[in-house]
């Protein structure tokens, strides 16, 4: 038995997953805890264990805290909990998995040691708005955790199959090599789930399984699953591309950002020495989405405020065009052959209005939603919403990053 | 009777046709002219007189002209022609109509004087790269023709009907509105052509036509037509986003171009005091496409290799999955009612292996190709290509923006 702990940081919170794990078997989750809002303090702990709610939107006593502290008082929280016997001390972490956006060629889960950690900060030139918020915890738990193996799990390696001709920027090819420019792909660790789930719902074997994928949460994107592979998806070089999201614009014009402000190629002041991150980039990726058509962050009062106020109703058209735009896009891609639309991620799986007006919008190539399953609250980890005697299934599933990293380390002989 | 020239002035060429018009009816052609390798000396000019070919790549005595010095040239060229009677002098010239890329906010043409000259100047910002082509040209007119009414038709105006959940940017709104940073479209002039023509084919009244229309030359784009009004379309703020094109990346990642060089926000050299061209812009418009893939600017050449050599096989198959991503959105945003899908612009005309390709790519909509037909060269205006038993019907156009210049200005009284 092994205790693995799945690490997932964002730019504002950091998540820790707690599971048992047998080799060649699936994780079982033990506790999870969560701080969010590092970037708006006070900061706030979520813990919980089993069904029981340890902790809920606990104030932390500190002004400002990063990553790493946060990190730090999470594990903290976990070796103290009594009932939590299998973690009473961090030498008791066999495995601890880390959730990197942007992992470059990479095609698999990497373990990570003092001497591969460089490997790890040269991907952070090709999106360091997302990988920065990762790589402190990464390098603090191969310091003090001896005992334990790293090992960096990668939101682009699930996309590692998209063919040549959809992956390819038409720019100058010579410079797209030398400069890695090409489509990457991310949220793969939950495609990857979200495959493995629906294909098993589905009764099928997961390489016969074609989807079209949505993860909708603060960043979105769309997925086209051709035999269980990624074969297209919507973000690109950078998670910048494809669909709008909270703070992020989504594709736009590439020249707009020109338009939108003078000087927008130097250094933003949030750079740092290692942290090189233009005005450009800052703007469309933090400074943008529904934030900037609504002031609000929260996908759930854009929806339920539809009928009151058109900057809502504008911001929610617009993300139903443009999610639809790639289902009907993914739809031709994958000519036809789709065995489900599946909704996933925080507003695919909570947003009944949302998944509604997008399966209304996409029914002319056969999909239809059962309005009475679908404002219900979704109960299992996959559940069908489609309607009787629509031609293709739409589904939703609860995704699991965490899950997914702790069950590719636990099936894996390289890391135990 | 009056004498109407179209102007069709690009980066390298400028073209002018010369129609003979009657208030209230379509305008007759008599003549046209064309000055190309503008930038690629020796320029070459080319002259027909109704199905008369006068002149054939005759090569123009003088080692680098302007677009001005070209349209001089061509009027010279006209007026001395003893059997186009209708035009022996400049002063037999009535209407002098002007394509213009970007329109701004305006939904119609625009008749320009000296005092109102500088509103298109204003219009430079936004598409400093295409525009440009066309104000020297204006200006000259102006000064130059004294008897002549210059109108400015706008490749912007057909799609000043796109609705606003389409049309918005989820950007900072006050800076999107005081930058005027929207998808405007481009090729609106073609798509009015195809419009018309296709509603005409298939015995429907414009307003009761929807059509997904592919303008595809070395400029590409698509167009999801509802009502017989622009409904959405690929390109945006400028020409630079949706589909690639000779020189063009179309849509790619808002980010690569920062990735792709450095300092990408300075001026290119290639700007001048009223020209403000970033090099970013320069990299996306003039040093990408299917030339930075192939080496190539033709097409023709792409297809023709694409069994022998996969770079080319590359370029086309990148080529043909990003139209078809555009059909399907579009067939979704239109819910299913499409009329026609149609191609046209020079690829769209001549390339029968690309019409073949993206047709069979997006045979799960419903439509289909008659081989037997889309390997003919095509003869009128519209020909239908549809497959037998086909649910949607696939037709070619030969557009003609000049045509539609004209035939605008000779309906308006206000430019009589």
């Amino acid at each position: 038995m092994k205790v693995i702990l799945s690490v997932n940081a964002g730019s504002s919170s950091v998540k820790v997953s707690v599971y048992r794990a047998e080799f060649g078997q699936d994780p079982v989750q033990l506790a999870e805890a969560q701080i969010s809002g590092l970037t708006a303090p006070p900061a706030k702990l979520d813990y919980t264990r089993g069904d029981t709610t340890v902790s809920k939107d606990k104030e932390i006593d500190t002004k400002t805290i990063s990553q790493k502290d946060a990190f730090d008082q999470l594990v903290e929280t976990l070796t103290s909990d009594k009932d939590l016997p299998e973690l009473s001390s961090r030498d008791d972490i066999g495995i601890v998995c880390h959730r990197i956006v942007h992992g470059g060629d990479h095609t698999k889960p990497r373990l990570i040691s003092e001497k591969t950690y460089h490997s790890l900060e040269q991907l952070n030139d090709l999106a360091p708005l997302h990988n920065a918020n990762s790589l402190g915890i990464v390098h603090a738990c191969i310091r003090d955790l001896p005992g334990a193996r790293n090992v960096a799990c990668f939101d682009s390696q699930f996309h590692s199959s998209l063919p040549p001709h959809i992956r390819t920027y038409p720019i100058d090819q010579k410079i797209a090599k030398s400069n890695h420019l090409r489509k990457y792909g991310f949220h793969g660790l939950s495609y990857a789930f979200i495959t493995r789930q629906a294909a098993q719902f589905l009764g099928k074997n997961v390489e016969d399984v074609n989807l079209i994928a949505l993860h909708l949460g603060s960043g979105a994107s769309a997925c086209a699953i051709k035999g269980g592979q990624s074969w297209d998806t919507s973000m690109g070089l950078t998670p910048l591309a494809g669909l709008p999201g909270a703070t992020r614009s989504g594709s736009v014009d590439p020249s707009l950002v020109f338009h939108y402000a003078s000087d927008v190629g130097k250094l933003s002041p949030a750079s740092t020495k290692d942290l090189h991150i233009s005005r450009a980039e800052e703007i469309l990726n933090k400074e943008s989405g529904w934030k900037a058509l609504t002031g609000t962050t929260n996908f759930g009062v854009i929806a339920s405020q539809y009928s009151s106020d058109p900057k809502m109703a504008l911001a929610f058209d617009l993300f139903v065009d443009r999610i639809s735009a790639f289902i009907g896009s993914y739809y031709v891609s994958l000519k036809g052959q789709v065995d489900a639309l599946v909704f996933a991620g925080g507003i695919g799986e909570k947003s009944d209005a949302l998944r509604r007006a997008v399966v209304e919008q996409v029914g002319c190539l056969g999909f239809g939603i059962d309005e009475s399953v679908n404002k219900k609250k979704i109960g299992g980890v996959v559940e069908d919403l489609t309607k009787e005697g629509a031609r293709h299934r739409v589904l939703v599933c609860a995704t699991d990053e965490q899950f997914e990293m702790a069950r590719s380390c636990a099936l894996d002989r390289e890391f135990w």
